[in-house]
């Protein structure tokens, strides 16, 4: 992504202080801080408070986070593959990623271990940013032909998606927003509606931010707007990020994703999740009851952090001590819901025959 | 309602100052405050900037708004209605009350017509209190059946509820609350999910504090996860208020509404709407389109307000200066979604043959 004229990644790796670099997304936009990994509890510290959140990020992170536990002891890598693994439930990448790294450290020699976790985790990292860039481009003519058929009445394509599924949720491009940067790249007027995405407001804190980075027109809402927004009209398509899809087109994302998936079909809205094939789980049939849903801390409802009145970063608590409170963070958008799900395969049905292709 | 044992109205006529009483519900559930609206001004700054708000309370502030204005200058009856209708577009009651009003005013004589006015206001506070009482005595039946069903499977009746349909949205009882507290007090054990309701917060801030003080179980959840609990079988039933409902059943109520309609269908949850027979719309056929939406300040998103770590009230900016938002107040649920409609006359099925008998 280009933030200021430079190009950024979410994460990287500096070779000369040996440490991996992260933009504290917990901080963001109020303050732009770039953060060291220096070992293994930096990097499960990370994943599990959110300074790196989304997906493809999180499996990014962890593989790094192995590469830095062997630097500190090159025996942990079991004890480095379970601590983070449990950091968070639901994102399947993360296990992918952890798998992808002991496949190929398994039985390593303790000379050569470190160096080959290294390669590994920068090879992880470099092609999530090809397979998020190919997201993008197998999305974009579908929104493409969309525009085609509506560019005679209208000024802009308008888009809404949840949560952030961008380049700060990856290592760069997004998933979601991939697609939207290649069709805006294409030529095709667009406006993105931005799900403010409670409890933490990744909508707002960190896709509004992105969007505006990247010069792509957005508009800040709550969550319960959109049902409105598509029954007057106002939305022309919807794009999600995915924590998990089961091979049956099943698709986790940020809790809220399925409302809008119904609110869509409701108005005949065309409703697309944009994932890496690593987000599909084929050892799962369908979403409900299998996918854990992760539960967070109830202070992530109860409290806010943002500017107060002398431009200091504050917290406030918003809700009466003693509030009983559940914070789901994931829900399932069952597979009749989805449009299609683009991959950087190409774009596939939301259903086992279709979805199985991807892995040719 | 009873706060800390005494009972209490959300507004309420105090002969001995002659002023009118409310609760700032701005302050709640941080500040437990009652101010006075003295003149015309007070009562439209109230309904404006949502000191007293909820369709049933803003129609009985509209009636005292007449008598206060009155009182001022009696020659202002005609400004008073404008000023006063002006105040919110959406909600129909405050028509309805300022309509009732109007009627039993114009062409009174000068040196009663003060005295007229504050009784026709104490007459529609009764009238109100009486009516949400009966609302809840219709609902009870429906939700006692619901649990008859159930008892043997779980240990309470999950409801769903969004925003604040209670007694601080009405003078007494409330709409959609009314039907929870008559359920609760017919010994049926319940538990109530509440919506946070963005951007005002009137779930967390109002419903949550209000259940509490009456002793209904309750729990507090993002307006993201409803879809997630009716989708693993945690909610049995929604009830929810209203602020315009058309002849044919639509119903108008806080934006966000539609999307619980829509997941409650899903997951072949039944969905109650709670309303006085005034906010029946009859001069309207369907909501979208017809019914006026609100659009509210970008502020009530952008900013919350809360309790700092002094024990101060205070409030933070939580977006980024310059994000562009769109704040819609209120959405339509087609009747299609509507289950029954609750009124003080009797249940009503959500279309136009049964909503007339309400006239009867």
């Amino acid at each position: 992504m280009k933030i200021d004229g430079e190009h950024l990644q979410s994460i990287w790796f500096d070779k000369e202080s040996d440490t991996v670099k992260i933009i504290d997304q917990t901080l963001l936009p109020h303050k732009f801080k770039i953060i060291d990994l220096k070992n293994l509890s930096d990097a499960c510290n990370a994943i599990n408070s959110m300074k790196v959140r989304g997906a493809p990020l999180i499996g990014v992170t962890a593989a790094y986070g192995v590469y830095l536990a062997l630097k500190e002891n090159p025996r942990q890598l079991e004890t480095a593959m379970h601590e983070l693994l449990n950091t968070r439930p639901t994102a399947i990448n993360l296990r992918w990623a952890l798998e992808k790294m002991h496949e190929s450290l398994r039985g390593i020699d303790e000379e050569v271990l470190v160096q080959k976790a290294l390669e590994m985790a920068l090879l992880i990292e470099e092609e999530d940013a090809a397979i998020c860039e190919a997201i993008g481009n197998h999305g974009l003519p579908l929104l493409q032909s969309l525009w085609n058929k509506k560019k005679d009445h209208q000024e802009c394509l308008n888009i809404l998606t949840h949560c952030n599924a961008g380049a700060l949720a990856a290592v760069d491009w997004g998933t979601a927003l991939s697609v939207i940067y290649k069709t805006a790249g294409a030529g095709v007027p667009i406006h993105v509606w931005v799900d403010e995405t409670r409890p933490r407001n990744q909508g707002s804190l960190l896709t509004c931010w992105e969007l505006s980075k990247m010069g792509v027109s957005n508009t800040l809402i709550v969550d319960n707007a959109g049902g409105h927004l598509m029954q007057i009209g106002q939305v022309d398509v919807c794009v999600v990020g995915s924590d998990r899809t089961t091979r049956c087109g099943d698709v986790c994302n940020k809790i809220g994703t399925y409302l809008k998936a119904l609110a869509a079909r409701a108005s005949n809205i065309p409703f697309y999740a944009a994932l890496p094939v690593s987000t599909i789980d084929f050892s799962i049939r369908t979403g409900v009851g299998n996918i854990p849903i992760e539960e967070r801390p109830a202070d992530e409802i109860s409290y806010v952090y943002g500017i107060d009145e002398t431009g200091e970063r504050s917290k406030l608590r918003i809700v009466e001590e003693g509030t009983r409170i559940k914070n789901y963070g994931f829900d399932i958008t069952p597979a009749e819901f989805i449009s299609g799900i683009i991959t950087e395969k190409g774009v596939f049905q939301a259903n086992e025959i279709s979805l199985r292709e991807a892995l040719d």
